[in-house]
């Protein structure tokens, strides 16, 4: 922490701070400047509140000047995290596509989609078993049949699975269908049940609340990461901002920030960011061209009929087209399809 | 639903769009402009998404024209709803006061302040047990010895009481100890979670998510509502946006948008919003100017020893000079404190 | 300037930090703690573009220290400032009201309204004579003839006038009519303008520009500071954020946050922030609890018929009914109308 | 527009409704559902307030339906606008990259990166002769001597130019020296400016307000088009969001919005949007990926001693492999490099 004090604090006030800096257990340093003083506190104090300095008379600022998260930062670990997922592997140099339907709906649908994914080149299917729903009057998911459903139509076309986990009670019945869990937005701050998923065996992709920084995703990370759970899967998926011309505004730029600041590997979920299908094939390009470990998108053989979120959905053969381009766009900065 | 196509629409493309409406079972009217066409879609379909209309050809911009929710509106109930807690009125002319520390941290803190802020006027003792909190490494609350003191340091100085429940899992215990359930902004659209409260008889305070619409808040009231439970309270607590100086930005407006939309009581929490304790005075004050129903204000006797929140804590001197201004406030516009 | 170092720094690294900060004129001062060194830049560098450190190897994080306004800050002068316009008080312990049509449309409406304003209490006569519009194709004011019709009826019922000068080559010609020059939000960064403000000899009320930070704010009246005119008043009009229910968010925490940072007067404008009638008294009653030197709030004698911003304009009765609130609430905190 | 009455509006109510559209020179449908009334109010009326109608009694809603720029939009012209600058086509199916320096510091540095960008594939030599800054202590720019040097640089190595113009006084003189003339983002709701260009006949890029919405943009190129000059070509470079980590946050989505709505060009700006530089490759390949007809993109030779933005600046090899995965990630989408 770094304190700065007024151009008019007095050496009392100053004196005053350093004692509650040292009552405090903060080693200081002081440098005395021409304008302003400056107080340097050294030490490990994780649940000191920085604001009750901010509060003492002569006090200009405070800086915290140690990122809060420990084991999710890139100084814990000097290479990036590879996750290998029942043989596919996330993080590294390869780029994952992961795809499937907003909701399973049923067998036919599920099994139709699946075949289709699968043969575009996807390696994880996705879908919904267990929908939030903003509407109390929605549909909100068929439960465990629907994640049977998942289950048995991804081991038929060799793909892996993600799906939902909505609430700490439901963690190990989805565990037995899934191979990776999902963490959705309205989650990531829900603290009860993160540190339940840092003792879970299986992988979290853990998406971006739609109001949270950077950091405080990586705080939620490592929620989970320090409860032992390692395997931790970062998903951005679009910010709110005042723009409504899109659902959401995809943050690209949270890419580059988080491989700078982390290890752990970053997917990108166009379909929610966006919102609607013909801008979700821009996105899915721009964030595999931004440096994301994969890509996570919604895809329907039967759109007009899905029961939700069929508009973001893609045609197969739009996915396909997709699956083409990212493949180049890979290649062009140095990885390739997973 | 209301539909406006292109300017260059052709007579094909709208009697398609118009049929597409017919099969999920609109009535549609036509009025045809001189640049637009426009199409009311009349028909109440909870669970149907606009975005597949937007997406036809020809289709310039469909607007969704009711309100999703019933239950919070104030078509629903024309007066403002009144809840009795305990003999204390939260809603109608009367402005309710709550105070008390963030946590409850030993039983002489707790109460010395019920004391404290009860002889200064507050109705409603606040005080968390269960803490969520951003690092994993911070306190996190007494647990059930916590709601046992908040319960008799209230009872013991008139008080009623109110406390956060984190938890589908703690709902039961939590009622046991509280006049009032509260949600924090984090689990705003926590959505099996407000189903369960809306099974509760208690009255629940719901707090704004910090990225959250107005009319998201109130669709989570509706959660509530539509279980059972009648007593929604609402509760202002800042939005996140561009603006650091202050931990949030406290949506003022969004009290009398509230108060045209909703009959439902609307509270604010100025010591969340602004995050600083010499900031908390002039908010609270404003919140009462622009017609909020109550304030509920983090007070602490020490607070540079609290275990958490200190910096926003008042002082209880500084407590009892607010109750001063505010009750002379409430007066100005024809209300009176509870 | 503060730096810290990554964890990971190496001696070399830290080494070659603190030399370019030599070579840029820092003093540096070295504080060494177990996980990180901090290393404060003493030095007052104006220009200096703190990422150029940013992006040096071994470095975590660069924080600026000293605010970069001077002459606006609270350190710069102890006190309020408080200017009299030609004895209207603006800042101190009084609170101003200025109120008026959005836009001066012909010599009856400016003269009935003149009247109704002066009467309820009123001090300042507002009304715009060219207007900045969104749209090419919207009524652009009266010009000149709006400006001498605007003083005339200020004048002949003791008010003094403020009007938006919107362009450097107007700043003349409206100092010729007015008493305070009002700059507009989409104006707050024309720094070209600001600096030919500094040469005027008439006060400048300058609007916070919807994506300011309070940091900016400060900044731009810092640049009619520095060309030598002391007269500058803030005025808090609103943010943009994701929230759509209201036109703007009213950023109310703006207005202790000012007086805890700077000497200069701070203004509110509710109804340019809240964009609707019913809701400009709730927020008019919120600025002057939460401390503000004054009120601006658009008022039309016949909004159903005002050229432009009707809806938003007060009829003369509810302005004399806010006149009589907000009089009870500035004294229930020790401050009176001016 | 539409208007939406209230569940509970009454006949009388909503034929008042009707009479006042009437009055202000609407035709009006009326369709009468379960519960709502809609009203479809057809007519061309820029200057309506739209308020006026929500104001009404009755009234639950009123939605504005056809957007209020028509040049700029794609139903004026079905095919997207190619502007040719002096042999360089922007827009259409080529992707144009503009390079160069924040600001011209002398012969020897503008020379010296106009050849390295020139070489790696730029067309366009970005540069600015009058720097706007947020203090009014900084390095202010060469003016026109800067221009001069920036025409003759880009002469000698077959570069078109780009240049800001940051007010109204000084179009003819950037005019004389320029191929493009560059509108800022703090100047683009400066309508008065905006007409100005409206008059002149070189292309003008629109870069984004950090706080303007979609449709806001699109406004002011209406200005400007509407002044009759064709050639506007759109730039978008960061909004301001909540989050700090990039300077801006980069609205990649924006792309894909734009070339629905719009007919107009639109490049991407990364260097000022992430403000760091080893964020602006994965950006620029982002934008490129959703679609950008170009990338301007600040490149320094000595980005350690330039005057400003030093640390957004790409070095010229890393300006050279850029060019190098933008052409492949361009013909991956059927496009090339102009």
């Amino acid at each position: 922490m770094v304190v700065v004090t007024e151009a008019r604090a007095t050496e009392k006030q100053i004196e005053n701070i350093i004692k509650v800096l040292h009552e405090h257990g903060f080693d200081v340093h002081r440098s005395t400047g021409v304008q302003h003083t400056v107080l340097g506190a050294i030490g490990v104090q994780p649940e000191f509140d920085h604001r009750q300095i901010e509060l003492l008379p002569g006090v200009a600022e405070v800086v915290r000047i140690t990122e809060p998260y420990k084991l999710a930062s890139h100084a814990f670990k000097r290479n990036g995290s590879v996750f290998d997922v029942g043989g596919v592997k996330i993080g590294g140099d390869q780029v994952v596509i992961m795809a499937g339907p907003c909701a399973v709906e049923n067998d036919t649908q599920i099994y139709t989609i699946a075949e289709k994914v699968s043969k575009a080149g996807a390696r994880v299917l996705r879908g919904g078993a267990f929908k939030p729903r903003t509407s109390p009057y929605s549909f909100q998911g068929l439960g465990e049949e629907g994640l049977k459903l998942l289950r048995s139509a991804a081991d038929s076309f060799q793909l892996k699975v993600i799906t939902e986990v909505m609430d700490k009670s439901l963690i190990s019945l989805v565990e037995k269908y899934t191979d990776i869990l999902q963490v959705g937005a309205r989650n990531m701050q829900n603290f009860t049940f993160l540190k339940e998923l840092g003792k879970s065996s299986k992988p979290v992709m853990l998406k971006r609340g739609m109001a949270a920084t950077i950091e405080e995703w990586l705080m939620s990370a490592e929620y989970i990461l320090s409860g032992g759970n390692e395997q931790v899967i970062l998903c951005e998926r679009g910010i709110r901002t005042f723009e409504t011309a899109t659902r959401n505004t995809m943050d690209i730029g949270a890419i580059p920030v988080i491989k700078k600041k982390s290890h752990l590997p970053i997917i990108a979920d166009p379909s929610h960011a966006i919102g609607i299908r013909d801008k979700v094939i821009p996105m899915a390009r721009a964030a595999v061209a931004a440096g994301a470990d994969g890509i996570i998108v919604e895809v329907h053989h039967d759109p007009d009929h899905a029961k939700s979120d069929g508009a973001q959905s893609l045609f197969p053969d739009q996915f396909t087209q997709l699956m083409r381009e990212v493949r180049i766009i890979a290649e062009a900065i140095g990885r390739s399809l997973a």
